[in-house]
């Protein structure tokens, strides 16, 4: 009870739609919960008051690719400010649904953003903030599509194309090809229990002493 | 009237509260107008539908100082994207109240944004663009307050206090320093008039082919 707390572990899910991302996250946080760790559950775009406020203008409208870019780190970096970088100082493990990689794969691999403006402005806003552990679920595309239109959730990026989705997908691969210390596979196919599974084994191996 | 229209040329009017920039904004382009040249007259944050929308959106809260630098660049890139970028490539002058410069003074001098994190976002943003003049007008102190508190508008910047107005004040000097290719010292605390004589000696000095 004295000294300060140890830093807490920053745990995020990434992946296209339809994979599941949001039962899992919700999940994986009932689980450290129930292991005894202290335990936040987020989600972006949101997660604050602010970033909720930019989450709404996000959706209302279509912007400039590289200004929906820099709107989406306004959300972030508002949510790692005000939220998540406590929690973490606090000792708190922080499960958020989705963070930086998911503007990585739809702004950059799918609307167009370069490389080079996504990193200036996710590392301006960030300061080399980085999750622990990316959960990357991966769905086969015809089987994501059916969940996400079975959950009667539309949203812009939804309605928008095939060629679309399939870029997303890329830039989702791209990220976990790219940084194997950080993020792991996990296959969102099964059911959703055998996918819990995957993640808790994932996140033992990774992250909890043995 | 055959052949591409050659680029129009980008003014922008910047300075703390009470210099008359909306005023001497509004004069400038009339009197680009009646040279003959097409202009347009804009102002942030704001220009452009999505920027209003974040004008609104900064104006309403407190975001966490990088999120805010963030926000203005949103508006900003929304505002070069669909209407200053093609009114230049139009062949249209853009005379324009408060631009980069505002930013760098606002959030680096007076909040405390790092620079190279200001200077990583703008350069996201706005890919290179910079005004092909930018006036710079500078009033004592005690006069701006005096003319922004006699105008009656008072915004979440006014009531700032004065150590932040100083730095401020010290963010457009070193912009003015540091550019003196592209910035123009003008002194505001005369009438209106000799303030836009002033103005329109040093567009025709630096822009206007003799």
């Amino acid at each position: 009870m004295t000294g300060s707390a140890q830093r807490g572990r920053f745990i995020t899910l990434e992946g296209g739609e339809g994979a599941g991302k949001s039962t899992q996250a919700r999940r994986l946080a009932a689980a450290l919960a129930e292991a005894g760790l202290p335990v936040l559950l987020t989600r972006e775009p949101g997660g604050a008051p602010g970033a909720e406020a930019v989450r709404g203008l996000i959706l209302s409208r279509g912007f400039d690719p590289i200004a929906e870019c820099l709107l989406h780190f306004v959300a972030r970096r508002e949510h790692v400010a005000r939220l998540i970088a406590p929690a973490l100082a606090a000792g708190i493990w922080v499960v958020c649904d989705r963070f930086a990689d998911s503007t990585f794969a739809y702004q950059v691999h799918g609307q167009g953003v370069t490389r080079p403006v996504f990193e200036a402005i996710a590392a301006a806003a960030l300061g080399g903030l980085a999750p622990d552990l990316t959960l990357m679920l991966e769905v086969p595309e015809a089987l994501g599509l059916e969940r996400a239109l079975r959950r009667g959730e539309v949203n812009r990026y939804d309605r928008l194309d095939d060629a679309f989705h399939a870029r997303v997908r890329a830039g989702f691969a791209t990220v976990l090809a790219e940084n194997p210390g950080r993020c792991v596979r996990i296959d969102a196919a099964p059911p959703a229990d055998a996918v819990t599974d995957a993640i808790l084994v994932a996140v033992r191996s990774r992250l909890l002493p043995p």
